[in-house]
């Protein structure tokens, strides 16, 4: 039986625990939705007066060079590289995470234009942005191109046949917090001839990853959930080294040109990364990007990962010892490989529970049909969070101390 | 002959001076660059503040209700509505000038999808961005679309044939100055059976715009030059109401989905003006813009134009007094109707004398060829920085006082 004491010696114990003072967390809060929006680092407030009083307001127009606003997005993404198993140069920070799907997407099937492959293949259960854009760019081209959706994974090697031009999926499925085999899964789209798209919103920061490890082809990622880089921060793409010379995408934007100050009408790509940025990236928010990533160069993916496993363990532990006799489920894989840095539980009322705890200062979300999440994010989570958290779960359930007829708001 | 007391006596009379006092600019700099990146409106910082550390910090992923920040791009869209003749909930405040110019575009081909019409008619000195996303957007549905650039105004009427879909311009020129009457080459454009779609870059806040009494179909522009929204903030779209249930775009990403936290596997587009939204967006850079549209709501786009015609005229005035025995050539209209808010001026030297402009102070910026471009944005520039702008510009001239060396940065 795992007492609250237990969970502050593992606190004393933790190397990452110094990590936490690097964020501004409100009294009294236990923010388990970092897989959502991540917690704002400390730094992020000065860094954004420097940017705005000095960079901008100051320095004006100048910053694009003296504050290497231009070259931001190459060298925040240089920053990101190592959290996915990139290489530097391989990386930029831009634009949206849908956006730059939309990119990786026409890269791939530009790559298979000389087959007769056709079909993107992805699983339903996808983030829907993902397979909007997928819809978007499919039904935009108008050639024969279509979309196959998979209902469990166990379809997939059925579902990659001849005619698969794509496999894009989400490497940690940000429902139920289920993470696939990248290396595996890549070698099967391999060795049916599909190119692989991985979306690392849940992953980058959350489990380690290895991009060339498994020899992907190309991702996408966000920089607010695991990255705390800030609201709707820039999204990140990833093209290794062996695709850029193919890589063509219809977004190119004046960023992504040779000589974008030569003002030339003709568009003529520039070699390298930069073929994936589009147009003019919002400097505020781009520069916060900077203040989460270096709270990570303090520590290593596999120290996170260590604590993230234990967090959740501990999580599923406690949920079993004193909340056993409520009719929670539990939607996120035991096994260490497939899961995520989440724990998804549903409960009959979910809504209502979830809103219950958020009002007692738990913060976690919702997610259609009866799923609660819980994010675990390894630099500000502390075990006795987890403790504190399962206990006023229990209290809310035992004394049913929710609102069954809760209304869910526009944005949960 | 125009004396510097003159110019002190018109700023006395100015009803816009006041308005300077919301600007942050540096002491001893006379900003002529607004055109290419505004000056920062005082409350920039702590609005900045606000979001950072209130909404972010403190309340966290509640903010996306609680801080209006989902309904942030509807919300700016509305009060940026006025400054270019639109009406409610027809604008957004999204992604980038690029990626918006694509929707648009791309809305305006599928307006066109039963006609034999295939050809984007634009001018080659148009915004290198805008060409290349239309050349991104033709040759990527490789269904025989084309581009048709032309070299001058005159050339329009005859390019704008039978096989024209759409007609796609920048309002206000980034390099010349030169303003298209809007009106007229829309009707030119519908006479002929195209669709236009304009680009506001340079004209949202720098000249009024009227676009539903130019009967326009689409338009986009950028919401860090001359509305001081902060480096990179994020451009806007506009979809009339008439347009927006034919609005069509393959960047579907859930921000444009009419339910999107269903979270449903299939793409079913929102009504209204939300089918131009994408992704998640930059919830700092945006909120930021709303500091620059307020100061507009002080003033109205008619005082704005009647300084900016008489800054730029006195421009015009002085440097023709002041310093015609060198070689300056004028690039700007000088008839009213056809000038924008910036005055451009050719010089031999022009690198060089800009470089040695604003190592004196005076922010201006460079175009190839040999141009020197000057903004006047009439809520922070005096008639008095006028003057002393085109002092220390004779001064340069007469003293030889620039490098014919200097080498052109990366970013001018």
């Amino acid at each position: 039986m795992t007492m609250r004491q237990d969970c502050l010696a593992l606190d004393a114990a933790d190397p990452l625990a110094p990590l936490r003072r690097e964020f501004a967390l409100p009294e009294g809060v236990i923010y388990l939705d970092g897989n959502s929006l991540g917690a704002r680092p400390v730094k992020s407030l000065e860094r954004a007066q420097a940017v705005i009083a000095a960079e901008w307001g100051r320095d004006l127009i100048t910053s694009w060079n003296t504050a290497g606003w231009f070259e931001m997005p190459r060298r925040l993404g240089n920053l990101l590289a190592p959290l996915v198993g990139a290489q530097e140069n391989e990386v930029v920070v831009t634009d949206t995470t849908s956006i730059n799907l939309f990119k990786a997407l026409a890269a791939a099937l530009y790559l298979q234009k000389n087959t007769p492959r056709k079909v993107i293949v992805t699983e339903r259960s996808n983030f829907p942005t993902d397979i909007y854009m997928a819809e978007g760019l499919t039904s935009w081209l108008d050639r024969g191109y279509s979309l196959r959706l998979v209902d469990s994974v166990d379809e997939l090697p059925a579902a990659i046949g001849e005619d698969c031009a794509v496999l894009m999926l989400t490497h940690v499925n940000y429902r139920t917090g289920y993470q696939h085999d990248m290396a595996a899964v890549t070698a099967l789209a391999h060795a049916r001839g599909a190119v692989t798209v991985w979306d690392l919103a849940h992953s980058a920061g959350a489990v380690p990853v290895d991009l060339h490890a498994a020899q992907a082809d190309f991702a996408v990622g966000c920089t607010y959930k695991y990255l705390n880089g800030g609201p709707g921060s820039p999204a990140f793409i990833w093209v290794p080294c062996r695709h850029q010379e193919a890589f063509r995408h219809p977004l190119s934007g004046w960023w992504s040109h040779a000589s974008p100050f030569d003002m030339a009408p003709a568009f003529a790509p520039c070699s390298g990364i930069g073929r994936a940025l589009c147009g003019t990236q919002p400097v505020v928010s781009l520069a916060l990007v900077e203040c989460g990533l270096e709270i990570f160069s303090r520590t290593s993916m596999e120290a996170i990962r260590r604590k993230s496993l234990a967090l959740t363990d501990l999580f599923i532990a406690l949920l079993e010892q004193r909340c056993a006799h409520h009719p929670l489920g539990l939607v996120t894989p035991r096994e260490h490989a497939r899961r995520g840095s989440q724990v998804s539980v549903t409960h009959p009322h979910g809504y209502a529970v979830m809103q219950a705890l958020i009002a007692r200062g738990v913060i976690g979300d919702y997610r259609e049909p009866q799923i609660m999440r819980f994010g675990f994010t390894p630099l500000y989570t502390s075990y006795a969070d987890v403790w504190d958290a399962v206990e006023i779960l229990r209290q809310i359930l035992d004394d049913q101390a929710y609102d069954v007829n809760a209304q869910r708001s526009a944005v949960t």
